[in-house]
């Protein structure tokens, strides 16, 4: 366990086609994949993505992004929170703690984090700590968000 | 199909105990229970869910939520648009029309209108006209929304 590394991915043609095996490739890499064919960004330019290489295959990955205080509308007091998605494990590679090794390395920021889970991953995210955002339509719309906070942040109360 | 009618539902036991049975039941519809139960709301309230019936029970639903041009960062000139989310269609009650009726319905609004579709769904969204948003980081955190929009309203072009 103690070999297994979260990596910084740099977006590149080697990344983008590892990125195809995973079953949440989308819009996203597309996207990644044409600014990086129109030169609209460099090769290796660092990427949202961090990942698990096991030899040189990709086996696990997640993206973060860092929302902006502004936009909180989850955490009390509101703060920079970091917003996590497309955590996913190759299913040859499940069960050896590579989902953990993520998930602690997003904490390690010590800033609040969002999710919002596939349908299916709850026992996954209540083992990682995370609970259910008390549900409010207009800022949820339908989505079913998972939050963890560091000691001294708790959830916002919502409006409504 | 002309006796297809789209109704829109309100929130009481019978309904909270049929959304039960499609797949996408999750802190929206334990939300509204909890609402129901404690009086915050009362028995048949309007919900922000709309369905289709055959004969008693429910078989088609989804969730329309209007969002107010002020969050509008999707089409051009900014203007209050819909959310849809939630369309489904229970498995036995397919390709009978249940899914474009819904989605004729949320036209019929004259507004453009903006989903996150399921995996493989996006046939469906092809055949009702829906095409993928320009992906913007920062505004779609690696989701891949699809939008529709009315004559005289066109896709904002993302600012980065």
């Amino acid at each position: 366990m103690d070999t297994i590394q979260v990596q910084k991915l740099v977006v590149n043609f080697k990344t983008l086609e590892e990125f195809k095996r995973f079953k949440e490739y989308g819009n996203q890499e597309l996207s990644m994949l044409e600014d990086l064919q129109s030169n609209i960004i460099e090769n290796d330019s660092v990427s949202p993505f961090y990942g698990v290489y096991y030899g040189n295959a990709l086996v696990a990955r997640m993206s973060l992004y860092q929302v902006s205080s502004r936009y909180d509308d989850y955490f009390e007091p509101p703060q920079d929170y970091l917003e996590l998605w497309k955590l996913e494990v190759l299913p040859d590679y499940r069960s050896k703690g590579y989902g953990k090794k993520l998930v602690d390395f997003a904490k390690s920021f010590q800033l609040p984090i969002k999710t919002n889970p596939r349908i299916n991953s709850h026992g996954f995210w209540e083992k990682m700590g995370f609970q259910k955002a008390k549900y409010d339509m207009e800022r949820d719309l339908g989505e079913n968000p998972l939050i963890w906070t560091p000691t001294g942040v708790s959830e916002k109360t919502p409006s409504s």
